[in-house]
């Protein structure tokens, strides 16, 4: 099967490329009867959106989305849902210094191994520029994790180069503290720890004066998942979300919990012990003394927030000039002048956001199926 | 659809619980004509094994497999290849104690929370005696791959607890150096820097001796893979082998080429340039100079060798007490005396293989059938 | 995706071939909690079975059932069950005469076109052995539609040759009617008019006598199926059902309600007006007055009976010579002198029942991931 | 998975309402370097479109293609192709006194049944003009289908009500026969027999002034495909194509070659014997005399054209007066005002076209990737 599909039940389909048309979106398996609106897409559409400041690209796009099906009287009918959104500011012109030359870090080599000559405008397909329907896919998803459990997904930017948030407990983030500053001005890197949201912007503002980008790791949390979710053995939440984690551009790794940090320690240091909690009533709850799994166990979700942290490569269209090769191998010169982001980590964000709701949005659904009633 | 498949066009689906009768896998896709007999298997099912050593479980397997179809005079005929391989050494009753008691770090919490009561031996389809058919089918994909492109997947050891083994090149480890020793006695860690090796083999009998267990991380590398593999957008070859590692039980982490490195880096020290090379004919072969990028570009590989590193974290049975709760959620004490690896790595390794090799054969019958001749 | 895998989310998979050891099949996707045991398969398995009377082949194959996985102490677990049923009476010296010939209406030339040389052995997977497995995984889907919606699929033999059965209403057909004659001898044909019976057992034995063989036409009526199951556009229930029967080897034509008869009528002959049905209670029920579009409408259950008719061609095994060819195309003669049904319809019933009961599984699972509860 | 796709390796994904703003389709999967312009789209849109004649319904949309992504300078770039078809003509207000009532024959009553309400205008997503989306694919899997085996598909019309056109050979009709009379009019009922199609078109309008509508039967004739397409056991060729064209509104029965026929015949009169062509070379090419079997034995093309023929009901709506109920279940009486064809067979033809185009270009695709070379 081709891979512009991702989700089993919760089914997502994009197309476009960068310098297109348009992108557009199918979005199929969504329960009928969820309230959706174009204004539901603008929001998330908005915190992606490029040209917001001078630590994201320049290019600008209304990034107004039109929804084709699926919805009737602002209301999900169950049948697909189709999303478009036009390109507008596209300067393929810009671009076209570019047809012969391989960027280091692009895909322009490995899309020519793949497919001989395509779309050099921009990476075509292998643009972020794609992202934009993910993101568009992600709001209808968090529409409907949210109304199935409440289910809340928050990302945030935890460092960018050698700057570390400073975060005690990442399932206690808020939108305000990632999205604001304590005087309402947005919070452009997106970092809820603000004396290091100050530090980071200095520092990507200053790395693209010296025509360079730098590199960081962003964070997502879902809340109020519950226990359950997931499919063994080789569809497990955590080699899902892995999986569409990794499907977003520029992404060298992921973790979850203690990460990289467990090869270090031992299985004591490790293993979070359950404990009973009761609340009042009978009922006991279960859950675990803290969270160094990061909210899945055995692949399947505990009940526990999931907490995972991405770590993203600087981004590799630089305006200095770098070495290369011409389309038939001969040495070469590149300098990349579109309008790039010195630092991808802020417009991550929302992107990670949306691939983890989608995928949320898909198990529940698959967990519906086969064990949503007793029988 | 459920999670008990993977891949696209080579498609793998096992089934088997710890402690049933069998373990079974079916391979639908796989072309005919390929030699394969049961000592192709037997190989790579040899190096998972149990009861090797001290450092891993005790449980005794013989982990004979039986072809039941696909294959025919010792050749692939193009239809599904199905592997049984019976369970032998079971003995339930270890887990008759804990049958209503959640092991932490284990999968019994999380099963109960999605399926009810299942079968709570061994962890049963959680426990990674499944991953013995992923072996199975691992060795058929090997035997595609060398064939399609003299495609090499080798893993090893790279790290126990604080011990880290010094490799200059992952891409110039050999087999040779994973699984022997100098003296050509067995090297039961799997790590090709033989100093290191027998650091490690220390540290994991001390902390077995400790009644605990030790993480540590793994390499796997793939060489000869022709550059084009991999699909935009969602199937990218880093996700569907990220996916895929996410998959065997306790990973944690999973990064390629500088990984979380890059985080704090340049795009200016990440990048790699493109390089021509000649070899005398008037052909210029296009590669980079480094490969920092892991070999994977736009998630499409890039023809350099693609490069990965995986975070295990410690076995979670462990024969010390540890504080949980029952399934009613009452407060417990558990100790699990089963027999269980205390480092999973030198028995990671043949697995992670398995999975690499398994995405290879699928991205390489994916871009035949899409790209494979001109059209 | 090869295609030995049928359903999404009840989701079967299957291998072996006629001559091999075994066939096996996996069942992913199975509701746990569901009471399961090797006495459930082998009714439908003993139904299936060949060497039961002179109309059907006299293979002996005992068909006992293994279960390896997904079933713990008598009930599914929600892990895939698979399940193993060896071949006992092979007797492949039968097909050695056959090994460089084509036996016309058998798919030896176009497997040969397609794969090159497999298995010549009783046709390997072409084989109608193959269908066990799919009656094993039937036999599974049965218990889960019955516990999910009263649901009952019966099949029966309407027609042999140019003889007719007299039938009023499929949908009133018994499964004594099918299975038993008035004196409760087993009615090996499955036609539930018994003077049509007796009369299809003559015409088939004078065939068998004559060494031809014949063919017939199969209905199959499924039940108590509400109203809502299938899926716009594709997946219809009518196009996946289509789908499951013409995977059955020697089915020619498939139809539903009037079928091709509605070829040759108005739309006011073949519209089945709505009626609204009170039981006492307040509740209305709407259903329709008559049955010709057959359970289907708009590819989604309407609430009534689904009922389907399968042509099913002769068993083109034939003992007496057939003009054919070899592998190189030299003209051959051939006769096929294994052990083969001179009609096929009789033990076809429990094939087409099986393949109706996993799409009516699977699009039951499918409904109520996306559509089960109010959201 | 839910059921808006179809297709593994040539992947169709459609989107729209019968009175949304517009249809989308997504075609994931097919190859680079193909040739490929929005007036190639046209000519198939033209063939399928509305407004045609008398004999088709009267609602007017251009039907005018916009290629959203997937092709470059006239070529596909191998990334998905997406393809928009706005409606026009959609007078929803026709729909309002429909909003609470079942129309007999139609899908209102399963939807609410399956999704509650949703969009009641024209059928919403279970109106034929979801199928203008399929044509445009087809479009697509023409061109590709051409240049890999030059693989072509025409269907006809074959019969109307009692009026059935005299064909010798299926495979002899051309296009030229079905789309124009001898005088080079338009064949508006796309009956290759000119006498019978003269009758046909009286009959269909002699059935739309009383008000009433007429079924038929439609062929479908794939020439020059290769032996070897199809996969055993569930992805039959035959399966695959009769899913197809089970998906396409109206459709009540589908059979290949003898069809039904072949229930009342015996084996030597449906065998068709394998033969070996010679055409001065050595090379013997196999095929069979005659071809009863329809192109495709075991479920894999035979290398014979592959014939197969579809029962189409008549149109369900009618201006009428027919018995029914409210959404309430209340008795009522409905009239279907809108602007329908009075017999859906002229325009069914380039659908079931597509769809067939469609499934062939899968397979194609398929069967490349693993049997495509030598390994």
């Amino acid at each position: 099967m081709p891979g512009s599909s991702f989700g089993q039940s919760f089914r997502v389909t994009t197309a476009g490329e960068s310098h297109g048309p348009a992108q557009v979106v199918i979005i199929d398996g969504c329960p009928p009867g969820i309230p959706l609106t174009v204004d539901d897409l603008r929001h998330d559409l908005g915190r992606r959106r490029p040209g917001q400041s001078r630590l994201v690209t320049a290019r600008q796009e209304s990034d107004e989305p039109e929804i084709l099906s699926g919805v009737f009287e602002d209301v999900t009918t169950g049948t697909p849902i189709a999303i478009l959104i036009r390109n507008q500011d596209q300067r393929s012109r810009d671009y076209e210094a570019l047809r012969d030359l391989y960027r280091p870090g692009h895909a322009d080599q490995t899309y020519d191994a793949k497919y001989g000559r395509g779309d050099h405008r921009g990476g075509g397909r292998s643009s972020a520029r794609e992202t934009v329907a993910r993101v568009a896919a992600g709001a209808v998803a968090r529409k409907l994790i949210m109304r199935a459990f409440n289910g809340v997904v928050l990302g945030y930017v935890e460092s960018v180069g050698g700057i570390v948030a400073s975060i005690d407990d990442p399932a206690a983030v808020t939108i305000e503290q990632v999205e604001q500053l304590p005087d309402r001005s947005p919070n452009v890197v997106r970092c809820p720890d603000h004396g290091s949201a100050a530090e980071m912007a200095s520092l990507i503002e200053s790395v693209r004066l010296d025509q360079d980008s730098i590199g960081g790791v962003g964070v997502v949390v879902a809340k109020n998942v519950p226990a359950g979710l997931g499919e063994p053995v080789f569809d497990k939440i955590k080699a899902d979300l892995a999986k569409a984690l990794f499907s977003i551009p520029a992404v060298m790794g992921v973790e979850y919990g203690l990460g990289f940090e467990c090869a270090r320690k031992r299985g004591s240091e490790c293993n979070d012990p359950f404990i009973g909690e009761t609340d009042g009533s009978d009922q006991v709850r279960i859950r675990t003394r803290g969270n160094r799994h990061g909210g899945i166990l055995g692949g399947i979700s505990s009940g526990m927030p999931i907490v995972l942290r991405v770590a993203v490569k600087p981004t590799s269209s630089l305006p200095r000039e770098q070495e290369t090769v011409t389309r038939a191998g001969a040495p070469a010169v590149v300098s990349v002048h579109g309008r790039h982001d010195p630092c991808l980590l802020p417009r991550f964000v929302p992107i990670a956001e949306a691939m983890t709701a989608i995928v949320l949005a898909d198990h529940w659904l698959r967990w519906r199926g086969q064990c949503g009633d007793s029988i």
